[in-house]
C-alpha cells in the first residue's frame, strides 16, 4: 500500500514532484521544483514537510536545478553546485535532515572528477539512493510496527507522520498502513493538533485518500475517548529521542502519553533510527523550539486573544521513557529500558 | 474588584447592557437589548452566553421588552407577556437556566393583580433580585475558595467561567478575582479550549481587563507547563454535577484533571449551587451535547478537515469524582467524599 507520494521524480525525470500541502485538505495540487527558487521557495512555505521528505526534496532538489546548467565550464558549474546547496540547506537551518541529505549529494561531487555530464548522472544516483533509502526506512518501521496494531484497533494520533512527511508510507502511521495492507480493520482517530492543524489539514487527508477509516477530534477530546473505550493504543511520531528513550513530539504528545498510562493503554513511538541522538543522555537536554505568536492568536487572520496577553507556543514537549510502551524503528521494536547507541 | 459587568441594566432602565461576546476580544462593544427581538437575537447568536449570564438576561430582556406596552389593555399585556417569556425561554432550549429565570419572572405574573404599570414594577423588581442574587452568588463563590488560591499561585483554567459568563465576577474565576482583591499575585494560565477557543477570546479578554496576569497556550501545552512546574493548581467551572461529585464541563477538562493527578497537583471545580443535580448518582447519566462538525473542521470559514473524514465534537466530557480535590460553590467548600442533596 502507498498512499500518496509526498515527494518524486516527475515522469521526464527534470523536476521533482511534490504535493503542495499548503492547498491541502481542500485541493490536491502537485507542484514540479525545477530551479533553486523553486526549491526553496516550497521548503520555506512548507509546501512540502516533515523532516524526512523536506530532505529527500532538498537533495533532488538540487540535482533539478544543476540540471540546466551542464552547459557551462566545470568550475563554473561546480561553484552553482555549491552556491545552491548551501541556499538549500540554509531555508530551514534546524532541519537536520534537510542539510544531511543536502550533504550527501555534495559529498559526490567532491568525490568524482570528470565531465558535467557525468558529475549530474551521479548526483541523480545519489538523490534517488536517499528517496528509496526514505521509502525503505518507512517500510521497515512498518513491517517492524504492524504487530503493535492488531485487527479492529482504534488507534490514536496526534500531528502528522505519515506518507505527506515522508517520500515513503510514513513514520508513526506506516505501521498503521502496513496492518491495513494485511488485511486488519483500524481506525484511526485523529488529534486535530493546535496551532498548525496537521492531524485535521494531512493526517485525516492521507488516511481517507488511502481508504483508511479515520475520525477527527479536537486534542481535548482524547481523554473522553479513552475513558469511554474507544482508543486500544496511541501512536504517534518523534522529532528528536534521547539515548534514554525519552522523545521530543509535536506539542500535546506527553499528555496523550500521561492519558494512556491512566488508562492502561500502550503508548508507542515510531521514528526513523536517524531521530535517535545517542549523544543526548535524556530529554532534560533537549531544547524547545518557542514558535511565533500568531499560530495561536491569529489562526486563519482573525484574531482570538487579546494582543495585552502574553501566547507562549512552545513547538514541542519530551515525553518521558518511563512513560512509552515501545519505540519503534526501521532497526526493530525497542523496548525498555531503552538505551540507545550510536550505530 | 468588579473586573467587567457583563448584564446589567442600562443607565435609564429601559434597556439590558450587554457586553456583545462575539466581538471579542477585538473590541469592547455594549449593546442595549430593548425589544423581544433583541433579547432572542442577542441570545441565539452567543453574544450573552455562560448560562447564569444568559439567565439573567432573558429575564431582564423580558421586562424591557414589556415596558413600552403598558398603556394597552390589562388582558392584551398579560397575554403578550406569556408570549414573549415562551418565545425568550426557546432560544436555547436546554439551557436550564434561561426558562428556569424566565419563569421566576413570569411567577410574579401570575401571583399578582393591579395595573399594567404595577405589574411591571413587580417583574422589574424581580429581574433585579435575579440579577442581585446571581451576583451575589458569584461573590460567595470567590470568598468562599479565595483560601485555595495563595499568593503567587499559577492558575490553570479552561474556558470561560468567569465575569462574563454571568452578571458577576463569574464562578470559576471569582476565587481568583477575589485573592487578587485581597492583594495576593495571582498568574492565570488558560488553555485557548478548541474548538470554539473561549479561554483565548473571552477569559484571556476579561483577566487582561481586570489587570490578573495571564497567558494563553493551545490546549495541548498544558501538560508539559505542569511537567515544568510551571501551574500550582487548575481551577474549572460546571456545567452540571452529579450527587457522588461527577463534574460535567467543557471537553478537555477531563484532561486537565487526569493530568493534575499524574503531576500531584490539586484539581478544583467552582460552581453555582444550582449546578447540581442530586436527582443525578453519577455522571454516568449525564448526556454529551454533541455539537456541529463545522466548529471544528471549518474554524473561522477555512476548511481544516477533509470533507470525506467525519469529525465528532463532544461540547463535554465528565470528570469523575475521584480526580475533584474539591468543590466550590457559594454555599462553602464541598471535599471527598462528595454526597450532595437537594437543598
Amino acid at each position: 500500500m502507498h498512499p500518496i507520494e509526498a515527494v518524486r521524480w516527475a515522469p521526464e525525470g527534470d523536476a521533482v514532484r511534490i504535493i503542495d500541502q499548503t492547498r491541502l485538505p481542500e485541493s490536491l495540487v502537485e507542484v514540479d521544483l525545477r530551479t533553486v527558487d523553486d526549491v526553496c521557495d516550497a521548503i520555506a512555505r512548507l509546501a512540502v514537510r516533515g523532516a524526512p521528505a523536506i530532505g529527500v526534496a532538498g537533495a533532488m532538489g538540487l540535482v533539478a536545478a544543476l540540471a540546466p546548467h551542464t552547459g557551462e565550464p566545470e568550475a563554473a558549474f561546480r561553484a552553482r553546485m555549491s552556491a545552491y546547496a548551501a541556499r538549500i540547506a540554509s531555508v530551514r537551518p534546524t532541519a537536520a535532515n534537510l542539510s544531511w541529505a543536502v550533504n550527501r549529494v555534495l559529498d559526490v561531487g567532491r568525490e568524482m572528477r570528470g565531465s558535467n555530464q557525468a558529475l549530474l548522472s551521479s548526483l541523480r544516483e545519489r538523490a534517488t539512493a536517499l528517496l528509496d533509502d526514505d521509502r525503505a526506512m518507512c517500510r521497515r518501521i512498518g513491517e517492524h510496527g504492524e504487530a503493535l496494531v492488531p485487527d479492529g484497533a482504534r488507534v490514536l494520533t496526534h500531528c502528522n507522520a505519515g506518507a505527506l512527511a515522508t517520500a515513503g508510507i510514513g513514520t508513526a502511521l506506516a505501521p498503521v498502513y502496513v496492518a491495513v495492507e494485511r488485511g486488519r480493520r483500524v481506525e484511526v482517530i485523529v488529534d486535530e493538533t493546535r496551532p498548525l492543524l496537521q492531524g485535521s489539514r494531512l493526517t485525516a487527508w492521507e488516511l481517507a485518500r488511502a481508504g483508511v477509516p479515520a475520525r477527527v477530534i479536537v486534542d481535548g477530546a482524547a481523554a473522553s475517548f479513552m475513558r469511554a473505550g474507544r482508543v486500544d493504543l496511541v501512536l504517534v511520531g518523534a522529532d528528536r529521542i534521547a539515548a534514554n528513550g525519552d522523545a521530543a513530539n509535536k506539542i500535546g504528545t506527553y499528555a496523550l502519553a500521561v492519558l494512556a498510562r491512566h488508562h492502561g493503554l500502550p503508548f508507542y513511538v515510531a521514528a526513523p533510527s536517524s531521530t535517535v541522538d545517542a549523544a543526548l543522555a535524556s530529554g532534560d537536554a533537549i531544547t524547545i523550539e518557542q514558535r511565533a505568536r500568531d499560530e495561536v492568536a491569529r489562526p486563519f487572520g482573525r484574531v482570538t486573544a487579546p494582543d495585552a496577553v502574553p501566547v507562549e507556543n512552545p513547538a514541542f514537549d519530551v515525553t518521558p521513557a518511563d512513560l512509552i510502551t515501545a519505540i519503534v524503528t526501521d532497526r526493530g521494536i525497542h523496548r525498555p529500558p531503552f538505551a540507545f547507541r550510536d550505530p
